[in-house]
């Protein structure tokens, strides 16, 4: 796998630059991120006022914070979120208070089987609020009795944050790559793909005068901003051809992809196809209603065919939602690695269009267009090779407005690349017409 | 499998008295036999006029009959329908003369394999008479030589009795339960299913404030009853979601069922997965055109799927259509056993629902109606169980109209039951709507 | 497998007639050639004019040859179209001129692995010429260095000439059967399949009155000819049920048979049912857009399955578009065994019928037409045998406008012989209708 060392050290850069921002579904953090992300490509940045009805949820209230700590009687830090910003249960209302150990008890979130971490946990739609620390800072808390508590948050009529840029290419048949922005510290899930998406955008920018599709990239808090981003955009998800998710990129361990809701979907083949060209070894997650973003993508009114390429998938490795899913844990490299294999994959979904023929009736002739050898009565082509002209041959049977490339290249055995490159001369000789 | 011994009493009770009466197409005694089953359930008795057209068919005369024998010259009687009215072919036309053994012969029916059995045989639409006898009848009116013969039968002007009882559920969808009625005294065909029939009948009306179909169930003659049942509610049966005919359900063999005609249907699968839940071996005989009627409901214009689940099935035991399908053959503990695996199937081919979903964009908002957990960023639910939350996700994500529970079972592997106590919950949520 | 002596004689006397005439896309040969199967069915030639637009072709120019030859500077004839027509590239333009052996090298065609075999070439669309050689010829060519070079052909404004014979059955469904007449002397391409198709057509003619389908059966140059058929017939090709490109069907190797497009239609399930029955092995080649007019047949706007039975396919034998594919290679005995097998697919081509029902609600009364056994009451027939009773109900079943005979023959067993024949009892009791 090769990769230019730039893009390595570029994703570097941006993994120290936005590690440490404390995100959450909306706020400063999230902003500061988005306007980090236009320093790669021309983000727009889009602001959904707090309490907008969408579908069935209304856009919360925004929640900033500045700091957070609890301290023993003698005033020394048992722990403090300018440490870590995992510390704080994310939409933590504001405290200040005495509390002994009882009390605080149900407020304290830890992790038998990893002392070490920082669990990462949530409220956002019942007030609430809640510290999440290592076992000995639990044990701290536990020895010190009587603690003081404060969290210094605030809720207001703000807005939600989202990034949209759209990358018109020839046909308006759209594919989606939707990333989240709402984890504070964790380097795998979700900041790998907030980063690894910037790359993909910038990348099919530069691809942009050779771009057979057009694509909608977001950057929006998990849920309910995949969900605002739905409700403000109902028609154009419809239409959407497929869509990719973009998380868990940056892990050392395995590769996987999660199936969208139909098996046989040409997304699903074409991610395998990729992956097995490449010759690595991958899991295969089915279809689930455990997930992200996909879920709202595919729901009923939606069915839109979404699936990720992961490495490390969220759910399935031992630091997943905790503070050590970190820059230890994740490195520039690997998510490198995946940019190469979404490159690879979207490059395939991209050329894998549906043509219709122009002659309907019987073959056209190829002779005349300089197609076809001119002596006839020759033998076939020799086997082994699937050649350019049975290409041409099989792509003037099969365009029918109704198998795509994809469908006609398991059928034939020829690539995508090599049926999209001829497609195109037999388009530009007037013999197929591109359903767009 | 439990069972209250009182339903096997009842049932016994019903076997001595419906067994000794002689039924057919028409008659008395398929009245009388219709009106004890009035004991059981509130059963309406409908009767349709000789000479009504039907279809291809016309409703056949009435036919009674008081008695037949076959005496020898000196007055001692070799066969008497006294004894056991399967004597008399069914609609034999009166005959009283002096024969000898080469006139009689052709008019006698026994079989070799099983000398003690009397057979079963009719001549509905031909009209002709016959006896049928055990093997030591036959021979002794052979020995005979000349015998006098009587048929004290009565072919009139009247009518074919049915019995009809329609119970509501919360859907007008309904499913149909057939037995027929026309046979006379054989325990498992058909009367095992007659019974078994009426003691579901009642069990429904108990379940009925909780039953999501509604039933339509009926006790007609064989064949020209079913046809006469379907031209008289053509519109009623073109609607029918599935449908069951019982009948052989008392003998002391192997459970069986008859598949219905599309293989992958749900009324299949369910009862296969019912079968299996119970630990029950059983023989699957896929459609045929040779059963009961089935035919007629799964014809051109219905094409509704009905199955049956039986013991002993009719054609494949050595008893079929002889005396010696009787009473020590069958027992009311078969009836009963058999009637808990009916009322198990009918039970989930009951919820087997189809919801569609009322917020067709995204997920709904769970949390605020205290239907997920509020506090976030967990993992996955553990992967033994499929619980109700898993269940509930699945339901969301499947239900658009177009997935029966039963589908989803299948796909997720929950149960029927599991899925349509979920379902209800979303759909008193607001969640989902049940199409009726 | 018999076969009457006579026409293994009469295929015999038309391939000596008939293997000498050189024939083309277009010319006098042609016309000799279908003027001479006129003697066996009463073919209508028909004439396109040079010039007409067919769909992306224009009918070519007629052309005609006298004779070519390469003589040496003596005088003495090294190559004579007299002995062999494969000698002159198809559609040559006239020459007469001194070359020397650098100027005609490029226009000089011979086969290194036979080198007694003449190949054949054709130059149809681009203005040129040609010979065509064996490797003695070519060296002798080659030593005699300078020599005259003469080819007396003529361009001309004339026409297409191709043979139509329409056999009407009962229906008015139709089935193509097209071979090819372009091919010069070669015995198995295209020969064999022109008189085998003309003895067909014949035999169709007197199977007539018991025809169920209508037959289109035409003679076209390969290709033009087909496209321009087809041009010509717009309405008549969309609507064909099925077809059989009928073409090298004489050689001494094994059966093989080319599928159309859908693996799955009727016309090849037929084609294997027979040949299986007639315990033939043979070699199924898939569909592929290489090929004979099948290409225009199953393209886009018309997508109809045309397979082919062949003994050597066309590619697939060492003798393949050269000289040597003789009447030493091809049998008149091995064109009849193929009649015979054509004959068996097409007469259950013609039988794969689609019936509705005449009565769709419920059973027909049996009975009363003296279909049923009047006794009722008995077993099932024996199962070993797939009995006329059984192939009624099933048909009864069936018959609702979606199912052909042939699969339901595959669905039961029976076979569409069994199941036409009981198919027409019933039209004829006014149960079934054929589908027009």
């Amino acid at each position: 796998m090769e990769q230019e060392y730039s893009i390595t050290e570029e994703i570097n850069h941006y993994l120290d630059i936005l590690f440490p921002i404390t995100r959450s579904l909306t706020g400063k953090g999230n902003r500061e991120t988005l306007r980090v992300i236009q320093e790669i490509i021309p983000l727009k940045i889009k602001e959904v006022p707090s309490g907008t009805k969408v579908y069935d949820w209304i856009v919360p209230d925004e929640w900033n914070i500045k700091g957070a700590w609890i301290k023993d009687r003698s005033g020394s830090t048992l722990v403090d979120m300018a440490n870590c910003n995992l510390h704080v249960v994310s939409y933590s209302e504001p405290v200040k208070m005495i509390m002994d150990w009882d009390q605080l008890r149900p407020k304290l979130n830890w992790i038998d089987e990893l002392p070490d971490a920082v669990p990462y946990r949530t409220s956002y739609y019942k007030r609430d609020w809640g510290f999440c620390v290592t076992k000995d800072q639990y044990d701290a808390i536990r020895e010190a009795g009587t603690v003081e508590v404060f969290i210094d948050s605030e809720f207001s009529q703000g807005s939600l944050s989202y990034g949209e840029i759209l990358i018109p290419g020839k046909s308006e048949k759209e594919i989606l790559i939707s990333c989240y922005i709402c984890h504070p510290s964790m380097a795998n899930d979700s900041l790998s793909g907030v980063i690894l998406t910037a790359f993909i955008a910038r990348s099919l920018m530069s691809d942009q005068p050779e771009l057979m599709h057009s694509y909608r990239i977001i950057f929006v808090p998990e849920t309910i901003g995949a969900i605002t981003y739905c409700a403000t955009h109902e028609e154009q998800i419809k239409e959407l051809v497929a869509g990719l998710v973009i998380t868990t990129v940056g892990g050392p361990g395995k590769y996987g992809y999660k199936q969208s809701f139909e098996k046989n979907h040409d997304i699903n083949g074409i991610i395998e196809s990729v992956l097995n060209e490449m010759d690595i070894d991958f899991i295969t997650y089915p279809f689930d209603v455990y997930g992200s973003d996909e879920r709202q993508y595919s729901s009923q009114g939606f069915r839109v065919n979404v699936a990720s390429i992961t490495r490390d998938k969220y759910y399935e490795y031992d630091y997943y939602h905790t503070s050590l899913d970190n820059l230890d844990y994740v490195k520039a490299k690997n998510i490198s690695e995946s940019y190469d294999i979404y490159r690879r994959i979207i490059a395939r979904l991209d050329r894998n269009l549906t043509y219709d023929t122009v002659q309907k009736y019987c073959e056209p002739m190829f002779g005349k267009r300089n197609l076809y050898p001119s002596l006839g009565g020759g033998l076939l082509p020799p086997e082994e090779e699937m050649d350019d002209l049975d290409c041409m041959l099989w792509l003037n049977y099969f365009c029918d407005g109704t198998h795509s490339l994809f469908g006609i290249s398991e059928a034939i055995g020829a690539t995508v690349e090599q049926l999209h490159r001829i497609a195109r001369i037999l388009e530009s000789r007037g013999l197929l017409k591109l359903l767009l």
